[in-house]
């Protein structure tokens, strides 16, 4: 006999929660403490769940650093997840078809190691061939937290087979996994026929009390909940207790009831230690239709150390080596052993991994050999990272216009022309296409809706964060996705942005508005330090073109990216398309900087990005003009431009030309590595005003005179005396 | 006879919300428009309202930049709102007791500016004097969006009179507005006795789908709900319009549940016209007890326009002239006037305003004269933002000492330290405070607590972005707040950090775990960009202190701040406290660099920050033990050492001594200003790891050997030939 806790029920905007009893706002614990393991488990599930909550404690402390509570309360939920839910085979952890377990809570990410050790996860190198080793093996777990290990203290992607995303950072793990579940859908509908299912895979993830608080995850869960993702569900361990004590200090809403706001079901299991209820819980997932899934599994931290359960002091910290023995003994654990994995405990997760995920996965396969070949060269392709062959057909081609066009514009078709050879291309805007330019406009692009997944076009509402996230989840299930915004709500998304570098995910952010070219909405509008930012940020491309074939160029570098996200930074404003049978072709912008025009031996270098190319040519006509030697380099991308070998680099920047003006609608930091400590800047050094554009450049002096008049100063600050 | 549609309730976890519609997902908004104005509406009310519709959209079409449509659809409810119910001296617009209005929607910024206008708010100027002006005059509304005019794209803080803060960027108003409840609180818990009412105030936001969707307002509302702020009123302008199109393609949650679950009470109107029926629902909020407020209204986006009312297209662009005259013509207002103000418009609001506060301004002048000389002195000082006179009394003195302590740990001394005397210096942390030690300890600081609003110690939860955003709300309203986390996670807030910044407001961000010096956690949980990020924001003060007495300068330096906001930046892992009578005062921090000691002639200039300062000294005595005339600088602060005059710079990084090497655990962008382009740099070139510290410090060079040998190949590189 057992008691089932569980009170599954749709939420929807005309029904009321009064099946489901509100969480309670303290849980006795202590109550449900009498036995260790109730009696729902079998001997077999005990021992598992006691290997990994004793590998966690073993494994902190033996790092002396870590986080063993939460995967002592949550192994059972983990374990009952993974033995008989989860459709993962242990030797093929790259089957496109594998249901997803994110865990955004990464701090408990030995509660992950564990289950990869126990599953006998395989590993997959960096080129994705089997090593023939574990992803994670027992000596792993012993070099925990140790340098260039394959488990670091928050799980990394890449850097260990199984581990779907990197996380950390609260909030983010959750909104990756609706991008996960948003590609499912886009993919099923890609790539499932009749009789043929080639895509129906769940994401689950294990979140808790930081991840509820973060605005991040409000964002996506009422995404998710709109999009009515089906395939996904949350598991929320309300375990109450945050690193600064009870959970109460700060946090006293009623979650289940915010996420019938949002659309969710919801599901509450009061006893993380009761398999059952956990069980049918997952159940009432697996046949919930039409909406996300929440399951709030009321949980212990630190569940059986005497001393140190449902307290912030088995949160952060080794629990001790006396505290161990106890905890140990409490399990009925032996007190003396380190790091036991019974064979036995091993043969239990991977079996029952194995018995569920053989027949799927065979049966996935015959299916796959049966898709038509375009579709399958396709699914190979993506898999693989790899374009299509005719992805660079059919570009524009942007005549001279001295008028212009604003790069956002010609990002917009620029987009739209790889994007239609492209199908895989897909993404959207919060809340700003119209002014981003982003939408793909071409029959068939669609819109990505929970009444049609097959869309490109996605809405994900004003919510900048989650976007992010989502495109990194949507990266990590082989689609390309781009995001849209202004460049300043960049600060919105830096965190995701930023996992996309840790992760080498090849998204593209498109960021417009790129500057004080914004004009009459101000300076909370306008752009300074944000250039700075994403050059500052390892493994980020920024790419800022000067006008429109520029944009095609680097738009192609970036969909050329395969472990490097880009930042796209295109102008309100209209740039004038330059002349390139008088200038060189757009193509030297690929290799981050190149020279425009010059003398031979130059007297001054004009260096300029973006919308401010053009000013800067203008400035270097008319120094020609006046006989004067300079040069005009546009420099849409640092990051490219170190990546070439000096000699290049000394092409553009001859090491004797001092005299140096540099010019653009940025703040002033870091440029003095290509103009020298005394070399002119031409930048915001304030924040800027709300004007129209014109009366903006001649404030804050992107005039030509101004331009003009510094390089003659630099001329001669660096003649020879 | 007028119809009310409100249903007032309280929403707590014990009870359903059966009692309110769900908010439709779509609204048949034509319906409601048969009438332009409904009969609850006085002639005179209309007059005002359509007056502030008028400007809007005149303006707008003058500036050929701006948005109409949201002031069109909310006039009636701006109107209600300050005709009725605000609490606000037009005369005295710095009374400290007056009720707030928030525009969080500061795109709508024309609806402000006419309230302000038709209202008769005087200017204070920036010292805190009459100029004798109005605060919005009909001329500066005809220089809407116009440089240096009083009335920006969005509103700006310090722009113009009676704008309570910066808006613009979604969300932020919100969350500002939670903190200017929460000061209203603690104000009240500190200045009032029986029969002494000087902090009464309520706080009133105006905000739209955007807040509702992004994150951070989640998390304020969150935290709202928990501290039963019953000061605080929202009003949601439900008008289903966002830039992409209808919210139905990006949102479909039921957001009055939502509020329910955090807490709040909830009104529903279903009329933006109808005054009535928003009179009862601002009644009920005033009647309301232990909850916030939340008021939807559903409201039609460029209502009267004919041909743009209820579309994206009355959003964000001027509706032009001949709509501009439909328009007029469906209001009934002369079609052919522009920017056209009944002079009874202003009496009828400026009346209502004064009537109402006169009595109350009157009131608290007495009580305000009655208050004991202490606090009357205290408040006094804060309205000022003065310091008491005591605040640097009973100051800690750290002792040389070769173990030292972490920057957090003494950062956590001076600051209990100086909260001693300054009683409205409070803060804390978003969930972190054991780890960044901010807790204010000592006797009385007490917990801030929807039971003890007197508490100087905040618990934010795991919401950083809101935590921002509060400290702003709340330094707006005399207090001086500090926040606190991991440096990593300033990701999460620079959007508060940069408004502080433009708004000049000294809050003291407090960022700890500052370099790969956190360790083990990795790659996600060591900041490499940020101190780059902070110190390429405009009017933003970052401060990395090298050992303990640093830290206390720099305390200092942030405390006594009136316009700026400041980072302290400060180590997880022990420095030790250098011997200030072997190495020079660490007064000198406080110049944002100094000599610590060095050679008359120095050959090389060894330059560090924050922990790295030690490494930089120890390499420092080494070279001086081989004979080499080495220098070593502390640079805390690239601000602070901006700030002095040339000679000064000069004196301590000599422009001759072309030998220099940076050592900071951050990314290199920016160090050329200091180091030269050819200069050496130890710095983080690359994401870090998971490993101990001291494996962390070898692999990415910070090492006594790595430092001394690149300083002796610097000297050898920049020996004359």
């Amino acid at each position: 006999m057992f008691e089932v806790n569980v009170a599954p029920f749709v939420a929807t905007t005309a029904m009321q929660s009064n099946l489901c009893p509100a969480l309670p706002s303290t849980v006795d614990r202590h109550s449900r403490e009498t036995g260790y393991m109730n009696h729902t488990a079998t001997a077999a599930d005990t021992q598992c769940i006691n290997t990994i909550r004793t590998l966690a404690m073993d494994a902190v402390q033996k790092a002396n650093s870590g986080h063993p509570g939460t995967p002592m309360g949550l192994a059972p939920v983990g374990y009952t997840l993974w033995s008989r839910f989860l459709r993962y085979h242990p030797e093929h952890p790259d089957w496109p078809n594998r249901d997803r377990f994110v865990l955004s809570v990464g701090h408990a990410s030995m509660l992950l190691y564990s289950l990869l050790h126990l599953a006998g996860v395989v590993e997959i190198d960096a080129h994705g061939k089997r090593s023939g080793e574990p992803a994670v093996s027992l000596d792993d777990i012993k070099q925990f937290r140790q340098m260039s290990s394959k488990t670091p203290g928050h799980p990394e992607y890449r850097m260990t087979t199984g581990v779907e995303t990197t996380t950390g950072p609260l909030g983010q793990g959750c909104a990756n996994s609706v991008g996960m579940a948003m590609a499912e859908r886009w993919l099923a509908k890609r790539f499932n026929r009749d009789g043929q299912v080639l895509f129906d895979y769940d994401v689950y993830t294990l979140c808790g009390d930081g991840d509820m608080m973060e605005g991040i995850s409000s964002e996506a869960a009422s995404m998710a909940g709109h999009l009515r993702l089906d395939n996904l569900c949350w598991i929320y361990d309300n375990n109450t207790i945050s690193i600064e004590g009870h959970t109460e200090l700060a946090f006293s809403e009623d979650v289940i009831k915010r996420f019938q706001a949002y659309g969710w079901h919801t599901v509450h299991v009061t006893d993380a230690n009761d398999l059952q209820a956990l069980s049918v819980a997952l159940q009432t997932f697996k046949a919930n239709t039409g909406a996300p899934t929440l399951i709030v599994v009321d949980s212990v931290i630190g569940y059986g150390s005497p001393h140190k359960h449902n307290t912030a002091a088995a949160h952060g910290e080794p629990l001790g080596e006396d505290e161990i023995r106890l905890t140990k003994a409490a399990y009925g654990w032996p007190q003396d052993a380190s790091f036991l994995v019974p064979d036995e405990a091993r043969a239990t997760l991977r079996d029952a991994l194995v018995e569920r995920a053989e027949p799927l996965f065979a049966e996935w396969n015959q299916t796959l050999a049966s898709l038509d070949p375009q579709r399958a060269d396709e699914l190979q392709r993506m898999r693989a990272g790899e374009m299509p062959e005719q992805w660079q057909a059919d570009l524009p081609n942007f005549a001279a216009d001295a008028k212009g066009v604003a790069s956002r514009a010609s990002g917009g078709e620029v987009l739209n022309a790889f994007a239609q050879h492209i199908p895989w291309l897909l993404g959207g805007s919060a809340d700003l296409s119209p002014s981003t330019k982003t939408n793909l406009t071409f029959d068939g692009a669609g819109r990505f809706s929970a009444d049609d997944y097959s869309g490109r076009n996605l809405h994900f509402g004003i919510r900048e964060h989650a976007m992010g996230a989502i495109a990194n989840g949507m990266a990590l299930s082989y689609l390309r996705p781009y995001t849209s915004t202004f460049l300043v709500f960049s600060d919105y998304m830096k965190p995701p942005i930023r996992l996309a570098a840790i992760m080498e995910l090849p998204v593209i952010f498109v960021f417009t508005h790129d500057s004080i070219g914004v004009g009459e909405d101000g300076p909370t509008h306008q752009p300074i330090e944000h250039l700075t930012q994403l050059r500052a940020t390892p493994g980020l491309l920024t790419l800022r073109p000067g006008d429109a074939n520029e944009t095609l160029e680097l738009w192609k570098v970036a969909l050329a990216q395969t472990h490097r996200p880009s930042c796209v930074v295109l102008s309100r404003q209209p740039l004038p398309t330059l002349d390139r049978s008088r200038y060189a072709s757009a193509a030297g912008a690929a290799k981050g900087a190149y020279v425009l025009a010059g003398a031979d031996k130059p007297e001054v270098i004009l260096i300029a990005t973006g919308s401010e190319v053009s000013l800067a040519v203008a400035a270097y006509e008319q120094l020609t003009g006046e006989g004067i030697a300079a040069q005009v380099v546009s420099m849409p991308s640092w990051e490219l431009f170190e990546d070439q070998d000096q000699a290049y680099r000394d092409s553009v920047l001859p090491p004797s030309v001092k005299a140096r003006v540099v010019v653009e609608q940025a703040g002033p930091l870091g440029w003095d590595r290509y103009v020298g400590q005394a070399g002119a800047k031409v930048v915001m050094n304030s924040f800027g005003a709300s004007a129209p554009l014109a009366k903006l450049q001649e404030k804050f002096g992107f005039t030509l005179e101004n331009v003009v008049g510094l390089a003659k100063q630099q001329i001669q600050h660096n003649r020879p005396e």
